[in-house]
């Protein structure tokens, strides 16, 4: 690895769950990726140490320190830099993140919700790049997103925007949390869709081709040409198409991004998401309306939380 | 009238499909009215060589003309002032309007959507000011939305942005144009509601207070303690609520302002919507949102036109 001092760095840092992962990052190229942390059954101040080493660790051949970005599950105060809560990790309430790691390293750091980092790593060097106004989705275990608008990251007046998840496509539909109803998330998150595969081949008199029939099992079985796959694809499309029809006639925006695990059936549910807009939108909002899958993966956080940084650095 | 020159003075006029209602204005106030024009069965430049009449008239007493503001119903093009199709008049055909005036006035003339310059005029000048973030929805005999988001004016790709009125809230629900389903406006409009007021006490076995029921009587009815009207009102407001709350999930605003003819039932609507958006949203991003009637009335048109003549003046 060569790396001059004039490429524009940063260190972008995905803080899962389970695990966190770091990479030092150059525009869409991770060029170096860190040691994984577990945040699990830790203090956040033991954590924040290991993240302090592993960033030393990453910038190690560099004459200095680099800025860094942290996107984070959960309630993100971006503007101060705090950390109010977070989804999945005990023990981070109301953390001061942003100080206590610029004491630390001597850097600028900026944190933000993880569902903002992705958006902001696919519009800036994914399948957004050119576009002013983006819906970004996030189908996995729950339905995220985030939006681009005017050519910002928008962030709502609690930053807490983007919840295309529970925005309702039946007003009188399935419950979900904090008493909304109908949300898209209840139809279309992992485990439901798991339990609606294995009811549509119970309903069939057949055997599901693996159980639990996940998302990737169900979209193998599509992909075989199973009808029982693909007619609950297509309904889970339809689904999808129409929370999204009602966010683009109010945003029109120029493209949607999709990008999570459920994302990876492909053709699959692009196609019946695309049909389902179209069919439900005036001409002027859909026609020149580019809904794409996204092109980052697994790295969208740590790209997006590095060009965050670096837009910070440079804004400071 | 005394006009001092030191005001910054502009001219609103609000172009609608049976008559044209222009102002001189200061801030919100209106200080002189122009003769009202029917644009039905003239030409576009018929009607054009009015509208320069009576901005002339309005600006008679002053030194020189002031910038001018039109907003009118249809696909406008704000950023190259031209007009696409209006919703309700005839040969307005891709009529560059703002060069036009512009030509024969020598002054500054900007257009924009209806709907876009009453959310404006609330903004800067009526219910929502203040506020960053505003969602403004106009309840008539169609269902209008505009946008205002991080402080600007929110137009959209092909600035058709705000169409909550085809936001769905049943995606299997009444059918509306373009393919929409479940729009709110399907549910929620002036001859929806008189259809529905009639179809409840006919349920009821009960005469209407006056036929056509229309939202006026109906509200009248509530008013007095007429349980089928209030409710009906309980409903609507529960489904205005629930389209609402989508919104609001995948914005958060801080504000929402509600006009219209339909608003004007008062607590009887804004008390269920409350409900209804409470019910269905996070504490986070309900605790801080206030949802407030339009303040500006007929006047929101003429006064936000001004607002956005005297803005785009200022940076020109």
């Amino acid at each position: 690895m060569s790396l001059s001092t004039s490429k524009p760095l940063a260190i972008g840092i995905d803080f899962g769950g389970t695990s966190i992962k770091s990479a030092l990052v150059h525009g869409c190229e991770i060029l170096k990726h860190g040691r994984l942390i577990n945040p699990q059954n830790a203090s956040a101040q033991e954590t924040l140490a290991l993240i302090e080493e592993v960033i030393r660790e990453l910038c190690s051949e560099l004459p200095s320190l680099v800025p860094v970005g942290i996107g984070l599950p959960g309630l993100v105060d971006s503007t101060h830099g705090i950390v109010h809560g977070l989804s999945n990790v005990d023990g981070w309430d109301e953390i001061p993140v942003q100080r206590l790691l610029q004491e630390r390293l001597g850097v600028s750091v900026i944190l933000e919700n993880d569902a903002n980092a992705m958006a902001y790593g696919e519009w800036q060097h994914g399948a957004a790049v050119h576009s002013r106004n983006v819906i970004c989705v996030t189908l996995g275990t729950g339905v995220g997103g985030a939006l681009i608008l005017d050519g910002k990251l928008f962030r709502g007046a609690q930053l807490a925007a983007g919840e295309i998840g529970h925005a309702s496509i039946d007003y009188r539909g399935k419950p979900g949390p904090y008493g909304s109803t109908g949300g898209l998330e209840e139809y279309v998150g992992n485990s439901q869709i798991t339990e609606r595969a294995e009811d549509a081949y119970r309903a069939a008199g057949l055997p599901a081709p693996v159980t639990p029939c996940t998302p990737e099992v169900l979209a193998k079985a599509g992909q075989s040409g199973c009808p029982i796959a693909a007619n609950l694809w297509e309904q889970i499309g339809d689904e999808i198409g129409a929370a999204l029809a009602s966010a683009v006639w109010l945003l029109n925006p120029d493209a949607i991004v999709i990008g999570g695990g459920v994302a990876k059936a492909g053709d699959l549910i692009f196609n019946p998401i695309r049909r389902s807009l179209k069919s439900r939108t005036a001409p002027v909002i859909h026609e020149k309306l580019r809904i794409v899958p996204a092109k980052l993966g697994n790295d969208a956080g740590a790209i997006g939380c590095a060009a965050l940084a670096l837009e910070a650095h440079q804004e400071a």
